[in-house]
């Protein structure tokens, strides 16, 4: 078992009364147990807590009058992997795929799998299917994309990644999923917090689905995938963001930590990780 | 109720061994019945039948080998729709809406409602929110686009099509969607099965989360809301492709239909229609 | 005759040995006289000077050393702009166009009046052709657009500035282009220097052909078209960077000035005014 | 010498009165005469004939009424190129380059060597500057696209080229172009004639800056430099499309041909052609 302690806290201004939907408390998975959580609101606020859909995707929904607002979260993530060998992961066959999987072979905002099929078919197809099929694309992004700040936007797609070969995790992931999808592997987006992460900040990373469970990557090898507790999983970044707005707020401040409070053994290098 | 009759056959060159997830079979809601169902394949194959997610949307998985493939699907359909007047039926608010009609609020594949927003906004962020502002907006594509078959391809967005200005069924759904979404209306693209469609084709609308319902459009103003069987909903046209191959298969014929059998009756002109 | 003192000064970390292509020096043409000019680097350089293509853009190119280098330029522009009555001023007809404006009539890097063509054509195709219409596009801009310093980048183009509706001097310009050769106007983009312009700094605007003339236009309102020195004109701002680069330095610092010394008199409001 | 005889035939159902611009008959350069050169009309028109830029650019242009109107263009070109050794041709160098050539590394609409220059420079920026880089980005997009007629249309772009990786020979010329701008490397779209062009049409290639002067380029493969006789040269085919409407007509039928008259003798193989 590996024992994580998060947390992050948020400072808004808030100018007129606004909706929040929150998308920062660690998701509740077969291989994530969350302990000790606590989120507090000041000013005091009545939060609406929400599971939404089968993955332990979390939705914490506020009404916040005008003020100045602090948000806090904390908790304990315990993971408890499967830790496989990379090798012995092969690709699950579109014939066997549960459907409730077959949506992450479509398209989406940010990854247009669409466009890059060819070019991932290209690069990647006739590599031997498995984890290592996956990994290698992880590979390839960050082998060809320089990590840096301020490069891209809020719509910046996998195809301008792409092209213009720079980004930030998020966009890492976006090209990552789009060319596995290429390829006919289902992959989608997580949201977390990482261990160590430098700087310290919410993580993107991506999971392909192979040999019938979803296994984690991080193409910008900022962190390790034994030390990723995820928020939630979508499609894309649209479907993760830390926070939707409706109304007028500013963000003040951000703060985001992971701390490894127990350490796994016995673990080889580079393993293959699945915590859905 | 209104009773329809729908059906459609497919025939395909398969060239090498091909897996087919075929989304053709009406969906099956609380408004929504379907009786009579038949879907044949010649030659005879083992199908495999899956409901995807909570909307009914309903998947057929077949592996076909080296053939000429004929797929027939015939079903009746029972419409039961809630009828409101529209003038009654306002918007829900983002703090009211259920968690699982949020993920319609984001952005798509084809409908990028995030770079749309400012546009949906101006145009129609005035209007007063409910049915009439949904409306509004599918109003506003029809009077702006010029129906033109052959004027898009797969790739074509929301925002390819507010510049072009031309399409067919699916882009000006796609474009419904994304304007609603971007005055905080959460709208998904429907597939399905249109009474008397010129030239007969599975249809493309648009839903529209409306007062704690989904409400049916159709921009295209090509068929009536109370003629339309859902097949699947979705974010855009990604999601509900009547058929996605794995392998390699030409589509040679292709034939649909949708016949009113059974007429509603005392219903008002243009009234508000719920089926989902 | 208006008379008007303009300059600029850069200040570059030159980091290796760095060729500049400056275009920063006011143009020469036929209502627009440059005297007092001096351009001065320190460290001192031998620097090439040239005219390029009939538009009187010119062209300063200098090889320099790693250094901190300081450019610095000064002049004062004679303006006896052709001022005419706006609503005496027509548009040319196609068949009468020297053959050097219809370049003007193409797409560019930046103005894809191509996709843009429809819309256009449905928003001002019905106007009175003249300088009428083309200043209606420019206060369609104007209206339609939010000035916000930051919410582009070097590639954003027309069609995004449509579509999210926010922008700066460059991308007003380029919309306010693409709209006109949309409608079949020529139309190019100026850079240059403009009278008490906040905050001070190179300008874009544009200039249709109307009449026989191009005429210019400021659809950003940040400046009068009277007091406006042209350094270059080109298709788009791709061709009038005020410097290009093959090398490597970092712009440290940047000042440019227009003061107006001698007023003209007995102008009317909004002329239609012409300097090419 | 290489002699060649081209030509072409147009017909056009016009349905209202129109404008033609013409961009059908050969240049003319230094390297290649025009002679026995026959353009006519079927019903007669009054012809303007113009010659645009310094480039050898011609343009004809005719005002049509309503009727089936036939163009027939004919004539004899003798080509005299510089024949050089590719391993002999190096590149020029930004401070010695001319300033009208220093236009063609601007991008351009369907050449967006901005977006493209981070990759151009990965692929090729290591290799050894000259004929043979040029040649190696030809060859990189012949072995990386598909020669697929109907895959692409009038607005996709070298970006988009890249990422689908199929096109007809305009986007392997905008994909070529784009990837030279990327480098540094000036370059430019020309319209022609090609000996033995199957099928039959006009054809688009493009030309690099090298050592002081234009050198030809095909990256289709599909015809001989040495049998390229050029119509026009641009930044891309927005400049040389060849016809322009104004009004409205339709195409009904396009021929166009070119045969070897007289072969050139004792030039090795792929010799590096020049005959701006």
């Amino acid at each position: 078992m590996t024992q994580i302690q998060i947390g992050s806290t948020l400072t808004y201004d808030v100018k007129q009364p606004t909706i929040f939907l929150l998308k920062i408390a660690a998701a509740w998975t077969q291989h994530q147990m969350v302990n000790n959580e606590r989120m507090t609101f000041d000013p005091p606020l009545n939060v609406e807590q929400c599971q939404i859909g089968p993955d332990g995707n979390r939705l914490h929904r506020v009404v916040v009058e005008p003020c100045q607002l602090s948000i806090s979260y904390e908790a304990t993530a315990d993971l408890t992997p499967d830790i496989d060998r990379p090798r012995e992961v092969g690709e699950s066959q579109p014939a066997q795929m549960p459907p409730e999987v077959l949506t992450y072979m479509n398209p989406s905002r940010y990854c247009e799998s669409d466009v890059l099929a060819r070019f991932a078919y290209e690069e990647f197809g006739s590599l031997k299917p498995g984890h290592s099929r996956a990994q290698a694309i992880c590979d390839w992004v960050f082998d060809h994309l320089e990590y840096t700040p301020g490069s891209t936007t809020s719509t910046t797609t996998a195809s301008d990644v792409l092209l213009q070969r720079t980004g930030v995790c998020r966009d890492y992931a976006h090209l990552a999923i789009s060319l596995c999808r290429g390829v006919g592997i289902p992959a989608r987006y997580v949201s977390g917090y990482a261990v160590d992460l430098q700087p310290p900040d919410y993580h993107g990373f991506m999971e392909a689905f192979l040999d019938g469970q979803w296994y984690l990557f991080d193409p910008t090898r900022l962190a390790s995938t034994l030390g990723l507790v995820r928020i939630g999983v979508g499609r894309d970044a649209a479907d993760v963001a830390f926070c939707t707005l409706t109304g007028s707020a500013t963000l003040l401040e951000k703060n985001v930590w992971a701390n490894l409070l127990e350490d796994p053994s016995g673990v080889g290098r580079n393993p293959a990780v699945s915590t859905a």
